[in-house]
């Protein structure tokens, strides 16, 4: 045996006493495949410094940011406005922030037909514009009188979303569920309700994120991101952990590395959108976030 | 450099080259640590084959069963028998599987006491003979009345599982949220939310289980597990998937692979314990499910 057929039977040798089966396997597949995920950062509209919507996509494009995320009335009253400032540019449109009127879990009729019409003009828009999809909440706390949480509401809002989700498909977008902390919102707060609403709904059009500020009602980062799986999260927001303004700014708090090891491994590739206030100099802690964000993707 | 000294500097290169940091560091935590998870199977008292406690736990010993889980009421009223039978066995007491009166969130007084008072005469029995802890669920959907399903309750619950589970330490035991399938139970049907419960309810003596069974309200089995932790995870139910009877006895679907990887990566090494029907012959089919336990259990 030569030296290289030796080394070669060696090495297969070691790996194969030294390391257990599944992890032989996920070497082998980590050699040959990447998931796919990729880091793209978008910043909500008041993040993205400037007057315009010119000087804020040239703003996103200075800093490698490739998302940016209007309001949902915004995109649809200046349409027109953000539509030109986009064209032939890097940087697109992420996902819609809310916007409607009413909400969909209203017990009257008023408010819930305000929540239809004015979400389906905000999906067209989104569809028009190529967004990823409409953020939504299916009720905020103060948002009253709401229908009952039981089975029924349950049943009621998984038809309602999957109507919804039909139109957005449509359009050529999706509607995504957020859940948030208990203080904004009761009915949902976790994303693993959240993904499995997206399951019960029955329509590509229903999909769902997490917002790394309300995720603190999770127990654990990673867990709540794999369970929506690349099948339904569409969407990620991202804030300092403890006060909830620009990343980095909570100093060590300031650990996504855990979530960001569940949306590399399931191949996440859309987008990851500050939605944030900020206590120091934007000028200085936005590009500092958008370092962060990159620096601990890396080390996921 | 002689052949030895080549060998090992190729085979780092190699590895270095090949593989990303993170896997690196798996392969190399992989060498280095058991997670200290174990396969540890527990039948429950109808799926013990035999008359008396002698014979049932003959029939876990013959098996290489190591738990065995009999109901609340059960275990206070036989508790003698059934400590008798265990002494100087191999097999021990796993959960105990509820048994009590009334419900937690009952929204009348006589049935909150009777929760109150029969869940700790069941608790001291539990802590008494070495039991993991006692499963209960929150509120099944036909007990009623129920306290509304909103955030004071939610606050209410917290506080009543924190006495509980305090009691619970007290007496050497623990209490064992399960979430079940929305046939069963609206309240409580996610390994997510029990977990997070746990975690607001502050006590030790709070903990959570999965039942493979109710776990078709997950979007992923893996995501459950892994979102209640060794820090919560106390007890795992395991049923065939499609029809509840015993596992192996749906054929393909009874796949526990992906949750039983969970189990490995967060170090669980408390029972997994049959709660189900059998279609076939039970002298076949729970051997049959005890070999296929172990033998996914391997795989995963």
């Amino acid at each position: 045996m030569n030296r290289k057929d030796f080394f070669k039977t060696s090495l297969a040798a070691a790996a194969a006493v030294t390391l257990g089966p599944s992890v032989l396997t996920a070497c082998a597949g980590r050699k040959a495949a990447d998931t796919g995920a990729r880091c793209n950062v978008s910043l909500q509209g008041g993040k993205a410094l400037g007057e315009t919507y010119t000087e804020k996509l040239d703003y996103c494009e200075s800093l490698g940011v490739t998302g940016f995320e209007p309001g949902g009335w915004e995109l649809v009253n200046q349409y027109d406005d953000l539509a030109k400032a986009l064209e032939g540019r890097s940087v697109k449109v992420s996902a819609i922030c809310a916007g409607f009127e009413g909400f969909i879990l209203a017990d009257e009729p008023v408010q819930k037909a305000a929540f239809d019409t004015s979400m389906r003009r905000i999906v067209e828009a989104a569809g028009a514009i190529g967004s990823t999809g409409v953020i939504m909440v299916p009720a905020f706390s103060r948002q009253t009188p709401c229908k009952p949480n039981n089975q029924e509401t349950y049943d009621y809002l998984c038809e309602q979303l999957h109507e919804l989700g039909e139109f957005a498909v449509k359009c050529g977008t999706t509607v995504i569920l957020e859940p948030l902390n208990r203080a904004e919102c009761f009915y949902l707060r976790l994303v693993s309700a959240a993904a499995a609403i997206c399951r019960d709904a029955g329509s590509e059009g229903v999909k769902c994120m997490g917002d790394f500020w309300h995720m603190k009602e999770e127990t654990s980062d990673y867990a709540a991101l794999m369970s929506a799986g690349k099948k339904y999260l569409q969407h990620i927001h991202i804030a300092s952990r403890k006060n909830r303004c620009t990343p980095g700014e909570d100093g060590e708090a300031d650990n996504y590395v855990d979530g960001f090891r569940a949306l590399k491994e399931i191949g996440y590739d859309k987008y990851i959108s500050l939605e944030c206030g900020s206590i120091g100099d934007p000028a200085v802690v936005i590009p500092a976030a958008v370092e962060l964000i990159k620096t601990q993707w890396s080390q996921a």
